[in-house]
């Protein structure tokens, strides 16, 4: 099974093709000054500063955090997945310029990472928990393929083979041992390999997945060096599980540790697991992707529930206002749901996928493509946030950059990369499985998927084979034509030639509850439509929203956000409010509640705070 | 109005005579050996240490934090408790051995803190905002008047007279600016003030309130200083209401910052303002009780919600799990309380002080006099306290020490305090505010409350005068002799001569709610008994708790526990579960919940974590 490539995939659907756009027009170009630090108000970048210093071409210091390099890789991913679709002469002449400075940065032996270059050059490798080389490299990695997919042009990943060849020199069996604290080279090397069909990169993956928690653990024997010095004073009190070390990967079996390295971790597993036909591995990647998303997700698909190291903790615990879950995390656990469906094929997998991107991953970015969170509560009191310095963390408004800035470009990576997420092969057979207005062209097959809000045209042309539908969790597919299903998919046998199918995917809306043990969540309610979980903003509802009560058994109607994408109706519901009118000077009291009926008005949560500072919530507490 | 002082009370008290005798006998015995570090296993004391090292008969190194002589202050306050109720030679011997040592330990000139003698003896009030000088040279005060009340020595009285004698040549108009940054100081004078009648104490007092807020904040000088070091680092990013110094202590108007300075500084305004009848200050002291009472306050009695500062944060702001409610805050509000009472006569005022009381301070000591809690949260999943750093402050078992041990020497003082605030006087007016156990003789007066159960026999011999039993929030008082009520008061004309009165005090059980704003407790219910908040340990209940379900209506049986004190019943209802067995895999769900009918075993909160560490939780989800 394969994803169909980008390039040959073209989206035309009013909502995604509108984000695609925002990113491609205004989020990338925006991205760009930042990296060369020409938007005044924001946080400093500093990042293409740091080549310069690292090529020479500047006497500056080193600035920002040590992995500030991969802001420009990942931005060059962004950047090649919009060139994939369409060539946009300004975007590919930044991009060539940033690769002629990064091949000028990289060094004589292939080594490339400024943070190492201009502050510790003689501390290569000595900090793997926390250096973040390896982690740098991987982005690299990346960047390098997806640039060459995008443009034919090979100078960037000759950089990046360059340097995973002194990767591959430096570290596995007889040579150095290792394996990175933050995962990502892994997953990388994947890609190298199955761009270039070097088994070496494949092999080196593997080597550093199945060195992990495997023996001494190598950071407790770097950190008790005498010469060590902490990068990140905090980690001093990390133990193994936040770096999943903590076990051999094929024994691990709760999602542990820093939420996006435990995410990009699996994702490499995954994908060793599927090329190497490894069962062992592949029933560690279950059992960690069925422990992350049934015992530790957010119902906004946030991974990830404490400040304190952006991690996980515990089954069950996932605190509404103090959650961390960080995009770049449930970024991650896209990354990880789509590898698992390339692994098993489960349409779940993609019920997760959605769950996230609709979610948490549109949240991260405003309207206006200028802003960002890095942090996803699911209940935000301003007045609370400003004073409560346990909520530091969380910010009311999205922001304009960060100083640890992983976010912003993480999802302009994602967003411009969703086209190729959306049909897959195998063999005779397609999957459709996120329902996107697009279509695709490939060999002898084309497809087309028009989509006029919840109505949509399947065309297909080419030979025969059977076509596999994913049915949305959320969603009721109607058809006339379409009525066989396996699985959750449905299916059609297409007998060949050119033939149009029509159906209805018709979002439902219902009322979910947390398992008992999600103590946050407990006697509350949340509403979802389709893949998009709702939420209540005070501009359109009383404050406290604490107050609002809502029946078990609402029923919705749906009306027309005029600020909202066509396909994000605002719900509408009878449900009640709290008088707090008998309460005055009172705190406590055995007085009967009072209640009020009132209109409730939810709005999807990936759109709030896109109309100034106020309260939210996704729990609603049952009447 | 003032308090019938401790010596002329006795209490005679099943369960209060039991936590005296637990006090005098266990706790400060067991105090005293920590302070001299001859307990294993416990967190190093070093408090007597730092004094021998002070008087030059030690050569060891300070170590602990900068306000640890206080430690041994308060524990010399508590065993002065005791000896005014009862001698105990060897205490006393205890405490005429450490008042030697700390005669040694001041320095010619009055001055007495063994961090700045020992560490930097040429920073003296140079760190006014963190050296913590003022505030131990409060609880020495406080000692000192205890002691003295209670045996007539005037030895420490006249080393804490030499030291308050140098602070007030140091500090005042046209000496030296400054106000303490943390509070306690102030009340000390005024209580040297009125053991003493010297007046200069109770204007050093007021000058220390007047000052503060007004014009240039000194900290914000302190701190801007070239030569300044942090001693806390933490505090650089503090703000002006951490200190409650953003203001004039007049225009003051909501409880700020560390909650355990905030109380202290409002315990010294409220004595200031009684004794030099100043309405401005009483408003303003009314302001903060009724704000620190009715917005910021657990029903537990606990304050300051956040563990980040020991902190106030914003009304309404009471998380349960995260919660901080320092013992040391709850004493604080007892002390508060009591002050309010005697400016305003407020029966509520000790609605407030026996929540408090019965409560978080209640729960800070465990049953063996032993092990202390610090932070009080309003419930525990420790599995959820393993694994989340968000949660590291929380201990779901009570500690042997503490390396910061400001709790249970504070505790030691409040509970052998008790019997001093059950009686006052107001002319010929007699107040008995809290129903406990025990007579009192003073001057041609003698009262006896002898008490049953819920039965009270009161005894009164002497002239006439007019008794005031308050009426407690929460239970209902019969009495064929008592009728006549004003403003929560029974009154009884006492016509004089020698009359046995009888009633009876029924403790109500009632379920409470919390104000709508109050988003932790939204939909949640907690049971009161009395002054009594209960709880739900996963010992008698099924975990996890978050899946009871309380009805609004419940109504309870009282069960004697076989573990707990004659008038602490076990509550028992009959409420419901939601069943997990349909969830087993899933996290959220539109499926109907399944409930299952289950008795609910509550207990008073204030004896959770004594029978093994498991969940505990007060705000039951209503169903």
């Amino acid at each position: 099974m394969e994803f169909v490539p980008l390039a040959d995939v073209k989206l035309d659907d009013a909502m995604w093709s509108r984000q695609f756009a925002l990113v491609r027009d205004v989020v990338l170009p925006y991205m760009w000054e930042i990296l060369n630090d020409r938007i005044e108000n924001a946080e400093k970048s500093h990042c293409i500063e740091n080549f310069k210093i690292a090529a020479g071409r500047s006497s500056d210091r080193y600035y920002g955090v040590v992995f500030l390099d991969t802001d420009l890789y990942k931005w060059i991913e962004a950047v090649s997945y919009c060139l994939s679709v369409e060539k946009k002469d300004e975007l590919e002449s930044f991009c060539d310029a940033a690769i002629k400075l990064i091949a000028e940065a990289q060094q004589p032996d292939g080594y490339l990472d400024t943070y190492y270059t201009i502050v510790a050059p003689d501390k290569r490798w000595s900090n793997l928990m926390e250096g973040h080389e390896l982690y740098c490299a991987g982005h690299l990695i990346e960047a390098a393929v997806a640039y060459y997919k995008a443009t034919g042009k090979d100078t960037l990943l000759k950089i990046s083979r360059r340097f995973a060849d002194l990767i591959d020199l430096t570290f596995g069996p007889n040579k150095r041992r290792g394996y990175p604290g933050h995962p990502e080279i892994e997953l990388a090397l994947i890609r190298l390999y199955e761009v270039t069909k070097e088994k070496k990169y494949l092999d080196l993956a593997g080597y550093f997945l199945n060195e992990r928690g495997v023996g001494e653990n190598i950071f407790t024997e770097e950190c008790t060096k005498e010469d060590h010095a902490f990068i990140f004073p905090d980690m001093a009190h990390f133990k193994a599980d936040y770096f999943q070390t903590q076990a051999p990967v094929r024994e691990q079996c709760c999602a542990s540790g820093h939420a996006v390295r435990a995410m990009y971790l699996y994702c490499a597993m995954a994908d060793y697991a599927r090329l190497t036909h490894d069962p062992e591995l592949e029933k560690a990647c279950l059992r960690l992707y069925e422990n992350t998303t049934s015992r530790q997700m957010y119902v906004t698909g946030g991974v990830g529930a404490a400040k304190l190291g952006e991690r996980f903790t515990s089954d069950f615990d996932l605190p509404a206002d103090s959650a961390y879950a960080e995009t770049c995390a449930s970024i991650g656990l896209m990354l990880f749901s789509s590898r698992m469906w390339l692994l098993n094929g489960k349409k779940s997998n993609y019920d997760i996928w959605e769950q996230a991107l609709y979610n948490t991953v549109l949240s991260g970015m405003g309207r206006d493509g200028h802003h960002f969170f890095y942090v996803n509560p699911l209940e935000v009191v301003p007045q609370t946030v400003a004073h409560n310095p346990m909520l530091s963390h969380v910010k009311t408004q999205r922001q304009k950059w960060f100083s640890v800035a992983c976010c912003p470009p993480n999802l302009a990576r994602i967003l411009t990369s969703i086209p190729g997420y959306i049909y897959a092969l195998d063999g005779d057979r397609l999957y459709i499985l996120s329902h996107l207005g697009s279509s695709l062209k490939k060999g002898g097959l084309y497809v087309n998927l028009a989509r006029k809000g919840d109505d949509y045209t399947l065309t297909i042309d080419g030979g025969p084979r059977e076509v596999c539908l994913r049915l949305p969790e959320n969603s009721k597919l109607i058809s006339d034509q379409i009525a066989a299903q396996d699985d959750g998919y449905f299916i059609i046998q297409h007998a060949g030639g050119k033939q149009e199918y029509s159906y209805s995917l018709i979002p439902q809306v219902r009322i979910l509850k947390a398992h008992p043990s999600v103590s946050a969540a407990a006697g509350k309610l949340c509403v979802q439509r389709g893949e998009t979980i709702y939420c209540a903003e005070q501009i359109d509802n009383a404050s406290p929203l604490s107050a609002l009560r809502l029946p078990g058994d609402a029923v919705f109607s749906e009306v027309k956000g005029d600020w909202l994408d066509e396909n994000m109706p605002i719900l509408k519901t009878v449900g009640y409010s709290v008088s707090v009118k008998s309460w005055d000077q009172l705190l406590y009291s055995s007085q009967s509640c009072v209640y009020e009926s009132r209109e409730i008005t939810l709005i999807p949560y990936s759109q709030w705070g896109n109309r100034g500072e106020n309260e939210m919530r996704v729990w609603l507490t049952e009447k």
